[in-house]
């Protein structure tokens, strides 16, 4: 049986706690194609429900194509906003939440509900899990990408709509996830809402539950 | 900055590539505290929309609440098998798929769909963000437990509210898998499904469009 040693178990960790997302420290260095590549296999063996591998990676390159992406959450944006009150909104706003433009590569990643046709193994009980399937390769890709040293964002202020039209995707193939890809001058220590003060990380304590649900307060 | 060495990016990759989805290799094997609080921590460290965190992870141990566990599978199952026609039909019905009798540990992560309150920075298009967050802890879960020479196995084939009945998990409360975890006597080198003729790789070119999306065949 092929065993992870302590040495690789260290390094998996290593890399799950320092991954981040990524907005304002993108390079413009370009990323090689072997290493693109390396990271979008890994994000092709995530686990998808009955073997349907249901995602799809559109790349995008384009400076145009990144031009509307970013007038897409321009205006997502702007909609958000105006959810927030008082304090909270002066500090949403002051926030930098996307790097479309700066980040060398944006990647679409979707989901095509109809591959391997209408019946899918495991999937006859919970339809969402073809959506999940395809989640489970953008976490595949983004800890690829921590150890390739490249930073992942994923810009979720963006309406499915400008995802289909900019980039010429079917109506029937679900866009779960726009991510920007680069080399970045910095990882934070801590996720950027943490160390800005948004939210506080909640105590592991909080969030476990020996044999049955139990009432615990989320602070 | 904190760099990943070649050594431990060779560590990430090597987990990602021999995840698999365990079924029917558990060992009885006790899993310890100091493991399992590990695995959860790393699922704990998934990125959250927001820094929401919406996750809770229930840890199902007994033997009486596994037995209505599978019970519910069963049922399930039997409703799948009939969506299958003919020789599919017969080798649907050939698979083992779950392991919830025979893994030591079951784990519900669930989706908490009110926390941090109504409006949640980054979930404001897009309201399934935080289903979404909530799957990359589970393949956080999945790949700490690889990481820890750990078998997961999503058993996707059981009623929502079968989950919320036995774990006692409230309405608003979404489950989003249930996953046994356990010690294996192997770990296949392809995924079970791929060996066994279901469906098979596709290639990864069939996968990646350049720029815009381009119509390609998927077999």
């Amino acid at each position: 049986m092929l065993k992870i040693t302590q040495a690789e178990r260290d390094a998996v960790y290593k890399t799950i706690f320092n991954r981040r997302d990524v907005r304002a420290e993108f390079k413009p260095d370009t990323i090689p194609d072997d290493v693109l590549k390396r990271i979008l296999t890994a994000a092709h063996h995530a686990p998808s429900v009955g073997f349907m591998q249901p995602w799809d990676f559109v790349i995008v390159r384009s400076e145009q194509t990144k031009q509307k992406l970013k007038q897409g959450f321009i205006q997502a944006n702007a909609e958000a906003e105006t959810l927030f009150e008082g304090e909270r909104k002066a500090q949403y706003s002051a926030l930098k939440l996307e790097g479309i433009l700066e980040a060398p590569i944006g990647i679409c990643v979707t989901c095509d509900r109809t591959r391997t046709g209408p019946v899918v193994l495991g999937r006859t009980t919970n339809l969402d899990m073809d959506l999940y399937s395809s989640v489970c390769a953008v976490q595949n890709l983004w800890l690829a990408a921590r150890a390739e040293n490249i930073g992942v964002g994923w810009v979720s202020i963006l309406h499915d709509e400008v995802l289909h039209q900019t980039l010429g995707i079917p109506e029937h193939i679900v866009p779960i996830a726009y991510l920007c890809l680069g080399y970045v001058s910095k990882f934070y220590d801590q996720p950027e809402l943490e160390k800005r003060g948004w939210l506080k990380r909640q105590s592991l304590s909080s969030i476990i539950h020996e044999g049955q649900w139990q009432a615990k307060s989320h602070k």
